[in-house]
């Protein structure tokens, strides 16, 4: 069930990296929802390799064709579903590594998994190529969220071995500001300055035959009180589902996250006050999450993405076939750094945890007919 | 689907911290596992709140009772139901909670999402003393395990503001030594040294009417490779998906995890060799997963834990009836530290989402009648 | 995922004939559903052996404690558990069980899928004893649908080799009166002559060491338009996954149902008319249900019952250690005819299927906070 | 979660009758299994409307494009994705039908619950033309079973209200004479004689502007004993969960079924004996299913077709925009009977419930490195 999510929503992603297309199904969306397919393909343009130097030469115009699902402007209560064609593939790039694997991909364990049956082509499904189709998901749900008036955004927040940081997320109010600057910046910071020094430390890298990771931080802004579940369905647990299931992310935490563990309670905790005749917490370390349900507060989350394991540089491997020591260069188009790109699939992620739990909490979306005017007997 | 748990198995928890009894049903482990029930209790013991004055004085033997699916010291292949009956409860003590939440709780967001009909009593569903279940659950998915070889070990990495540290599990190959030591210490921990320190950490903790988090470190030897999968449910995720509905779990990572963000790829990447015929990762940063698949290194993870919200400090608060400001003062019994409680429950998340992993992807376990010899026609 | 059901809801369903207890878990019922204890304890007495001499003299108070879920009467958001202590168990009658199958009943079978280690006792988990947490689930179910105006009602249609028959349930409207005449009646018939006839069909099957079956006949009235879903989840297919989970059932089907194979289509076809401003179709054939999703007529259903394997008489079995031939002769309490103590277990099914149905479609039950004032941004 | 089914595979049907495209996403099947296009393109001409005048005027090719999943003629392991692309769409017929519902179709039920916002065109998501999908991925399961032995035969049983029967499918042994004769004769009937008279009531029932519906048969030989589970996923379960979701399926019954109902214990169960050293039941009444579990013997059932609700004929209706009384008379193109071309459709709902069920019990499928082969420490 490795490419399957949700309760309420079934969302299904398929497609390897270098298949006839690659794309998702998402069963369970209300009828009625407004989809606006040119904001969707501007949300897609945020993922796309850029035509920045930072980015890896494979070129895709990640065209978003929608099968099903969508009549009309909006949703029609049937399945969706989107695929987007794989235009410029070059799969003879990548027939050695059925035999030797690069270190820190998923060569080697999906040769046991698979019994080498698996398409080593691009890195199959296993390729960080299969975010497009969770964004086109997260796309569609970020549109459904901000109909509810949930905004979701996300920036770096860290990057590479000399830690450049950028500004944080606002964690109690919603800053368009901060929205536009991260769009609007060379790479998604909030802070130009940050912007700049991140890209110095991608050309470094790149000059390097090397790679780096960071630290994306997101936002969802909106959410009302009272939704998600306490145990193995909280609003964590949703997010932390789908955030490792993004290609290089390996640490997922929530508000203060691992820096709680050094704080004391009286620091930790987030005490209440009446505000405007409604309760409202006065700090945010717990990410707007309490015993997996949403306090009010804005949800905030950071995820950790490994540095690109795909680098220029010789690495020692094996032979797998003949059972040796072997060394290997890393062929074909990558990235250097992964992370900006990563930044609009965080988002995605949020969006599609977010959504679901609302569903499942019968929060009211799309057209719907009044309960009472159903009644015929 | 808030208690509800795996793809192969279906773990259902249930209970309230003062109702009748707390328990768990777990659906899908295949018959004729052994399970030593003696062995399950002392498991229980390593949860249950100590002598010790690091923990709460809530006394409760938490013997566990099988309703079903064990007969003859063996799982028969029905749905496993045990229950702890609860019978220590003090239920007097947490009437004013439904109108004055406290801080770092659950009870704001649970009266949103409940219209205030839930059970404040203890915390009722989101007590931490719904990880007993838990324990019953990943305590018989130990045992299961061991039965393969795969042996989990926990210990607190990390605690309270002063950042005391334990040494690290061996990221390489299972240490008998570092087990026997956790268990034996006063402290889950691997050095001795830290234990006392530690120890006196939570001391002053409670002589400060405050209360302290940490890290707990908790590590998986012996999995084959090529168990789990891509995108939703990689290892990663299962484990996760368990690790947040720990109550105070805030942030969970795998291997260099947040620091693999500051790493270059040339640092991050594990090395293969060839040792004893077999493919062999040189380093562990990738904590034993890569695209979701076990490379058969030890699954090595993370979970931060953040102070006890109970504190024995007053509080700022609101009067959600009376929709004022309102301080607090919590009673009722709690820990200054639930760290060292957290540790075995560690081990049985991870526990029972390796055994679900690798039911999912077949393996065998249990008895089994040959498939060959099943067919009549 | 064998003892598992739901959607919306998780209901989980332990037990044994003869283990410790029987019992059931229920997660995903929303907080502040009024039950009625004594109101469950009436219904589950439907389904116990009787007094009468029609069934089975196995005695059992079928007791329900509720371990958690419910305080103050109404549920509190957490997972509902509730169990039936075992009491009057004899396990040694059925020892030779293991080795020589009953015929029509689930041994050989299960002794290949269990490798053995099944519990044979009484039948172990495929004990029809286990329809009686099916009936603590679906007995709140019914609580919580007739607050909203379901009600829902089965009978005996039909009885036996001569095939007797009952009256039919009113296709159209719902009649109070056919449901206080199925109380009422020595067997759950709307007609006493029936009830009369199909008593003496029991009795002459007990007589002859023999058993019989029938057909229940099941309907909800009150069911709002608009409530499932096309393809795998439509209310046919949920309630036929709960009904073929009751033993003995071998066949389900809906409104016309295989007669509807030998109609026209302008026979079959329920045309529509405007009644009291409403659209309203003039017949029931599709029994409520079109494309899956509820009509708002009466969902009107039926399933076939065998006979009880269990009979009397010798019969032609094989020793399966000794891989030899073998006859058997079935010891144990057992019913002629459990097709009266299976009306309330369809009635249970039915409405746990439709419960889970409206809740997935976000019909709102129990107490809710609204959601516009939710918002704290 | 309306188009989403299974346990060990999780099946994702989606498009409208007239959407861009209909197709589904397979998630869960094991790598290295041979699927063979052509094979599987005849298969799907199975159900496609014939040339035959029995059938719709309505021509689509239904050609398979395999999107992903499938690599060098086997399963790789990532989820497979096929669609059909719709050609032949008359968006232009069906307008009216969002203000007057045709008897018997959903288009009533339909508006209620997607609040009008569904696309009515050929029906949408509820159109006969979805069980295209299905059969794409009943005929790879279809691949699957046959490479393990298992094969799948189905046959119009009984048709419209005069009952033309045609022989049964033997209950004991799979006879490939059967299976050919099937395959050969103008409809899909076991008997030639059955065959001809069927097709004249067919074309009966089209010269009366009507419409008639009918039974068919499947069964499944060579199943291993000990594959299923009890209560709720029992491959009773499991077959009609699918079967309830091929539109104008009204009911469903296994073995003896309804009929069984009539029977005594005595009669209806299955005597075992010895032969050729394995256990074998002498007659075949559970149609191979006891307790949910397979007993080695064939799987029969049987789904009973209502008559297809569109007819040429005036019906009474409404004008629900109107509020009104309305006639109707059905435009657009549709088949007389809808029975030959759900034969194809029956098997593939039991391949993929059976492929599912072996799955789950951890049945070898496609390749597999040896679990013992793995293990790195």
């Amino acid at each position: 069930m490795a490419s399957t999510y949700g309760n309420a929503i079934k969302l299904s992603i398929f497609g390897q990296s270098h298949s006839a297309a690659i794309g998702c199904a998402i069963d369970g969306l209300p009828a009625g929802i407004d989809i606006d397919l040119d904001a969707l393909q501007d949300f897609m343009a945020r993922r796309a390799p850029g035509s920045a130097d930072t980015s890896t030469p494979r070129k895709e115009a990640d065209a978003v064709e929608i099968l099903a699902g969508i009549t009309d402007g909006h949703t029609n209560g049937a399945p969706i579903a989107a695929v987007i064609c794989n235009t410029n593939t070059r799969s003879g790039d990548y027939a050695e590594l059925r035999r030797v694997p690069r270190p820190g991909h998923a060569d080697f364990p999906a040769r046991v998994k698979y019994a080498n049956c698996h398409d080593v082509a691009g890195g199959g499904h296993f390729s960080g190529r299969l975010t497009a189709p969770l964004c086109i998901a997260g796309g569609i749900a970020k549109q459904a969220l901000s109909q509810l008036g949930v905004h979701i955004v996300a920036h770096i927040a860290a990057l590479g071995p000399q830690g450049v940081v950028d500004e944080r997320l606002d964690p109690l109010t919603f800053s368009p500001q901060q929205r536009t600057a991260i769009l609007d910046h060379s790479l998604p910071c909030i802070s130009e300055h940050a912007a700049r020094e991140m890209r110095e430390a991608i050309l470094a890298a790149r000059a390097d035959a090397d790679s780096i990771g960071g630290v994306i931080e997101c936002a969802a802004y909106g959410m009302p009180a009272g939704i998600g579940d306490p145990m193995f369905d909280g609003i964590e647990n949703r997010i932390a589902r789908i955030a490792f299931g993004i290609p290089a992310v390996k640490g997922v935490d929530f508000g203060a996250g691992f820096a709680a563990a050094y704080l004391t309670g009286s620091e930790n905790n987030d005490s209440y006050r009446i505000e405007h005749g409604e309760v409202r917490p006065q700090t945010n370390h717990a990410g707007g999450i309490l015993g997996g349900i949403t306090t009010g507060m804005p949800i905030v989350w950071q995820m950790a993405v490994k540095p690109t394991p795909s680098i220029g540089r010789e690495q020692q491997s094996v032979d797998m076939d003949a059972g040796s020591d072997a060394s290997l260069v890393v062929r074909g188009r990558h990235d250097p750094c992964i992370v900006p790109r990563a930044v609009p699939v965080a988002e995605a992620a949020c969006a599609l945890a977010l959504l679901d739990a609302l569903l499942e909490d019968g929060y009211p979306l799309g057209a719907r007919v009044d309960m009472a005017q159903r009644a015929l007997m």
